[in-house]
């Protein structure tokens, strides 16, 4: 896509696909060999499991740990299952801490717990310390591996203490500053210590730390780490004692799958944890089935609306025509706000104890809006139908968007005020609720504008 | 939210809004002092425009600069308009060119003009570089103030290099080699720069370079360095010299402005371009209103289908009951796979390319879905009503479900093939298309099972 090799993208993917179809070894080889490690990625990423653990065997060994290291975690367990324990065992070895616990996460207990006993003393014990937090915690993202200095130390000591740790530290652009209680006192970059002359003491060049503690959401962590614009997020324990460090790349993995989560959620739909390409036909309907289900259930409450008007939709068929309309745009109101204060829950600009100031301005929006597209409605729908007909209409859909577009921004809110998704939450309540609210707002002005 | 100061971050909001209803800059000032810069940034983008002005004033001249440099342009640009002339002048001239560029773009072009002309020559030139990228390219986002070393100079130098313009370049932690003609050659890390022996070539310890062209859509670009994983993306023009950086907080912003658009369009609304809580109703109305407008038009129309199939309702008012279940089944399902492919393409799981792999996937997705539901439906109908209405729902919710995933799985592709964003293409689409096929398909289906 961005390079451009003797090949394209489109031709690899092509020739990859065949030669795994033949079976075809040294072919598949001869397709990747000229890759680097992100074109393999994107390669690999299209193939099912099977084709994957083929070509992922053809790699040049070093190739193989690099690309291993960068496949996400579901994948990375998937192709365990088709390596030889030596290989396992290597490249497990070979992962960052906070990599292999998410990758132990996805492996059947027994087979991680194999693994984890295969360990050097001292890599098992940075696992534990990243594996002893919850699973959602920054600390299961962080690196335990690290450079730190100390306020007493000169400049050029900590110049020697980043050149002695250069291959071990996950980064050593931003160094930590601990005290001799490992309290985290101050950071100093790389670039301030390149700086200052090699006598200084850290204490006069460090600037004050921006650090979250462990147990800290990942998510929320992650985005501050980007709003706060640094490669290097300390994280500490309770004690404010300095247990790891949050990368910038890990921070941008932790936004990126965040994003898929409620880019999946607004749609309905779970996330998947494999690229699409790579997802089973299976897991994808299994990823769907049970939001479709949850909301055809609640939508059987429109089906009573209904039911209940149904005398009057026998007198006035033509109530009958605009209801798809009408509960469309109600429909589409609601997720208008809800997705905005999803989005705006998620950047930090919205937080639950804005509830009132939210449902004040969306009662506004929703009102404006429901004013425009009643006026437009009553229009066209008495000239052609009749003027009562437009009044139920513009009436009806001024009423909808008013109540959808309030509705649609409390609840995702309400979502997080309980500590559910906001997504998640607000979205089946807004199709059941929001529809059939609609529908009952439907018919009684239809009933008493048309005397029914 | 992370920190723990004295005062509690809704505490301090509150008090603001106090002290600015009150017009008391004395308190303003004392409620934003203890504040860092990304507290009070979070603090600023919850206040109206006015206000905004009135607490930006307050801060201390060096916090103020650096806020300012962390606003969004769109609020750089109202705050502009609250400043006077001087101070306006000496913030543009603190910011890095990209970020000038991206307040320009938001200004009157004589206010950017003026203020363009009071730069020093060296800025003023940087400025119109990135200036000379169309608006979307990457190159518009890119720094063109970094350090470079070249093959022949050895790793002393090099760093020499690095120390000398610690102050000027946006980033020293990953150096762009050139050879004689500016092209780039190569890349090598400051820790590769610090592990290896003075006497060194660079030659020696570079490593091959990703690179970018500074025509390149800023996103997939910013997608490339995140999936990269590297801390600096070097740009080049059409004949490979390079021109610029890309930096990875730079990279964030661009991906997180992107998810902001993609999540709002998958809602059916354009982004705004500022925090919710700064942004004006009458804004919030214009970003939702013509979506509304155009899926009501869609919508028009279902209403023309029914219309079609009034005579049938007629004899059959118990038909009007399932309506709105069965085009918001249909609606959610197509929903569901445009979602998940636009993500997909945003991610670069899946190319235009692919369209036939997808559209095979999605029938397969679409019909298992159809049968769940569709035999689910079935039975309850049958229960509830009649076995002939059973089948007429079962039979419409396979045969809706199957379309709808299909015809959602094809939109965000086609959408891309055509160069139109993939979730503003898919929407307007899925929902009317959706919706009216699958009335088509109840209405057919019904009539020929109850002999209407």
């Amino acid at each position: 896509m961005i390079k451009s090799p003797t090949i394209s993208f489109d031709e690899s993917a092509e020739l990859l696909v065949k030669a795994l179809g033949a079976n075809n070894v040294a072919d598949v080889s001869r397709v990747l060999q000229p890759l680097d490690v992100t074109e393999t990625l994107e390669q690999l990423e299209r193939l099912n499991t099977i084709e994957r653990a083929l070509a992922y065997r053809t790699l040049p060994k070093d190739r193989a740990i690099e690309v291993f290291e960068r496949l996400d975690a579901a994948l990375q367990a998937d192709l365990v299952a088709g390596l030889q324990d030596s290989e396992v065992a290597e490249v497990f070895a070979g992962l960052s801490p906070d990599d292999r616990v998410a990758l132990m996460d996805e492996l059947p207990a027994s087979v991680a717990n194999r693994l984890i006993l295969g360990l050097s003393e001292k890599e098992r014990a940075l696992t534990s310390t990243v594996l002893g937090y919850p699973q959602g915690a920054v600390g299961r993202y962080m690196s335990p591996e690290f450079v730190i200095t100390h306020p007493e130390l000169t400049v050029g000591e900590t110049l020697a203490r980043v050149r002695a740790q250069l291959d071990d530290a996950e980064s050593v652009y931003t160094i930590p500053v601990t005290d001799a209680g490992r309290n985290l006192v101050g950071v100093v970059s790389l670039r301030d210590v390149l700086r200052a002359d090699a006598a200084v003491f850290v204490s006069g060049i460090m600037k004050s730390p921006l650090s979250v503690p462990a147990t800290q959401d990942a998510e929320e962590a992650a985005r501050y780490c980007a709003d706060a614009k640094v490669l290097v997020l300390p994280i500490v324990d309770a004690e404010e004692r300095l247990v790891g460090i949050l990368t910038v790349d890990d921070a941008l993995q932790i936004l990126e799958d965040a994003e898929s989560e409620d880019a999946a959620r607004a749609g309905g739909s779970e996330p998947l944890r494999r690229p699409y390409l790579a997802t089973p036909v299976r897991s994808i309907v299994r990823a769907r089935v049970v939001w479709l289900l949850v909301l055809a259930l609640g939508a059987t409450l429109t089906v009573q609306v209904i039911g209940a008007f149904e005398a009057t939709l026998e007198q006035q068929v033509v109530l009958s025509l605009f209801i798809p309309l009408l509960i469309g745009t109600g429909g589409n109101t609601g997720n208008q706000a809800a997705t905005t204060i999803t989005r705006a829950l998620a950047l930090g600009d919205v937080r639950p104890k804005d509830v009132l100031r939210v449902f004040a301005r969306e009662v506004r929006v929703g009102a404006l809006l429901g004013l425009l597209l009643g006026t437009l409605g009553f229009t066209i729908a008495a000239l052609a139908f009749s003027v009562p007909i437009g009044l139920v209409i513009g009436l009806t859909l001024l009423g909808v968007c008013t109540m959808a577009a309030s509705i649609g921004g409390l609840m995702p809110l309400l979502g997080k005020a309980v500590k559910a998704d906001p997504a998640v939450f607000s979205n089946p309540f807004i199709s059941t609720f929001v529809d059939s609210t609609g529908l009952i707002i439907y018919f009684l002005i239809a009933t008493s504008i048309l005397g029914l």
